[in-house]
């Protein structure tokens, strides 16, 4: 194949965005995160594309295919980070599209199609705690009327946030992305997990992306002197959290499609000091599989067991879903052609399933989509440790180029 | 016997002190604390007793005996309440002490030794994490050069906040209280458990005070993508707290003594994101019983668990003690007085141990020293729920004089 990733230039850009950082702090609508679009917009000048960016801040830039009329292929990712996160997650996929379409355009190709860079904002949940936050109002997951609703830890609307970085959300309720508007979209990103670089492998071809559930589980207890309150007259909401926490290992370890996973990582015991038995214990179970059907059977495992161990200590339960995505199915043509042009490449190639979501799992909803993962060592992810190898880089840019091209010659 | 507490006086007093609230906010060095100080100084004003005030606010207020020259009996409790505490804790005592000076007066009764009512500043460790701060500076268990070392949650310290209420803390350096300088020290406490009400006893004459150790531990394991690290390859350090929590239940039910209790009230995982599997955990274990053999071996189990656990999930530990206080015998002849005044005033009696600590357990180590326990309605305590009949405080505080009254002839 004759279209080549400069990977010098690509290492050059992503050196150039991080200031030659390796710890990453680039939330969206931030200064860093303005820098980062500055360059942008004036590397698609130079290209020559057609720019335009929507009520979220996402960016697309177009360029024109050889027949006029035709659905383009969208190429991309995010440009935000997670906070103390790392260099390559989003960058990889947001910089292999302009390397894609500058690779494009310095050996005078034309596709049939259009191509166009698409960099999506607010992914990661670091301003709002909703991830995916750009693609969910392009493909109109989220209104544009719900920002107003949706706070930041400092207790400052979306809406206004957003407004104050100089795009207008209101602007969305005209221009949603609908299915037929684009021909195809895929994303290069890092794995995130450790299975490539465990096996050895360059390439990963998504075939799924996990869905997820989150519950909020609350057991209120009563309240107690840690000294005069006997252990047989305690109601201990802490026992039930403890308790909770190690079933929902089970649950996950047991669960038959072998890729589910249940996580505490978020608990606040009230009023929380070291001589109280606490009133109240607060926790988040976050829980996911590529497959519906088992995050919904766990779902089901958490109320029962939430319910019987409430009983158990005499305390009262509740517990609230406060977050779903669903799993997404990529598109089957797409990952075979992905292990067809790594194969063709000479890279090492295996299907493999996204235990993050992703913005190209919103964009399956309107169109065909598929996603290329490289390998990221040790499966390190959204702390400075996260690390990909350069050869495995110029790889996925290779395989994002030329699974481009056979898509926009469709 | 003669001297009868006024029962409406005493409530007229709590009332008076609490602005007729249950919900009690009445930290040391604060606002409220300084009028309830300013009640205590004009009643004993009233009195014509001697006031000292020392270095950490603890105050002393001396009626003389028939024979000058002996030391003198020791009544009283604390002033500072935790937050949003219950109205008898510590009131019970103070009230207690002031009702019995006023009706020995009233009866114009002199006794043999001298008798002082003794208020302790900062027994809730509500401003500084510390218990018993004013009893532990009185009996030199605490240095006033540690002072400017221990801080505020607002990272004050605790020497420029007591300075700033208007009391000196060097000036203990020359005025510690001494073994043999007090003849005997009377408490009379609320029990704060529900041991008395369950058994429908009055009284509680306490035998032991029981002792405390609290333990930090930081279990810190790899942090990681909640979605994108498979259940085998983690290394979660909420698994390793949450088991430590079970087993700490089973380790002090398990106890030979009976009385032992373990609590973990006070729990922090960092990140503390729903979506990220913590890197750290960190949780305080507060291991308490009225036998310091007990304490010892379950801190030892409580050690070996630590590194089992981190052993079994790949975490490293770490558990440090940060406070300790040993379990106390309260003077045998004395818990032996209590219950035969109670026996005489036809009050129900039963020896108890207090799960709590108290300024009295300090005072021990330079006195002989009694507590005088009455019941709390289920238990509650430290919260606006706990409550404590009229009947009871009535009787408790007729046991106090009784009790004083002997003493002083002695």
């Amino acid at each position: 194949m004759k279209f080549k990733a400069n990977i010098d230039r690509i290492m050059g850009d992503i050196v150039y965005i991080t200031g030659g950082s390796v710890e990453t702090n680039r939330p969206s609508y931030s200064i860093a995160d303005a820098m980062t679009r500055e360059f942008f917009l004036k590397a698609f000048e130079e290209l020559d594309l057609s720019v335009s960016v929507d009520g979220a801040g996402n960016i697309r830039a177009a360029m024109a295919g050889r027949e006029p009329g035709l659905t383009p292929v969208l190429a991309g990712s995010h440009i935000d980070t997670v906070k103390k996160g790392g260099r390559f997650d989003g960058l990889v996929g947001t910089i292999g599209a302009l390397e894609c379409v500058r690779v494009f355009k310095e050996n005078d190709y034309i596709p049939r199609r259009g191509v166009e860079i698409i960099i999506f904002a607010e992914e990661e949940a670091t301003n709002f705690g909703i991830t995916l936050l750009g693609s969910k109002l392009l493909t109109g997951a989220i209104k544009p009327k719900e920002l107003k609703e949706i706070y930041s830890d400092d207790g400052e609307s979306a809406d206004s946030i957003i407004r104050q970085a100089g795009f207008d959300p209101s602007s969305f309720n005209k221009k949603l992305l609908e299915r037929g508007e684009v021909y195809a979209m895929i994303e290069t990103h890092i794995e995130q997990g450790p299975r490539l670089d465990k096996q050895g492998v360059s390439i990963g071809a998504v075939e799924r992306i996990a869905g997820m559930e989150t519950y909020r589980v609350v057991f209120k207890g009563v309240c107690g002197h840690a000294g005069t309150t006997a252990m047989a007259d305690r109601h201990d909401p802490m026992l039930g959290a403890a308790e909770v926490i190690l079933e929902m290992k089970k649950i996950a370890e047991s669960a038959e499609s072998g890729t589910a996973v249940a996580t505490v990582g978020k608990i606040t015991a009230r009023p929380g000091a070291a001589n109280i038995i606490a009133g109240e214990v607060e926790f988040n179970v976050d829980i996911r599989d590529a497959y519906d059907m088992s995050i919904t059977m766990m779902a089901g495992k958490l109320h029962m067991l939430v319910e019987r161990i409430a009983d158990k200590y005499g305390l009262t339960a509740e517990s609230v879903r406060i977050a779903k995505s669903p799993a997404v199915a990529l598109d089957r043509e797409i990952v075979s052609m992905i292990q067809d042009v790594a194969l063709e490449l000479g890279v090492s190639c295996m299907r493999v399933n996204s235990g993050a979501v992703h913005d190209t799992g919103m964009m399956e909803a309107v169109t065909r989509a598929g996603m290329i993962f490289v390998p990221s060592i040790a499966g390190a992810s959204h702390c400075p440790e996260e690390e990909t190898r350069e050869t495995d880089i110029s790889n996925g840019v290779n395989v994002l180029i030329e699974t481009v091209r056979r898509l926009a010659e469709e």
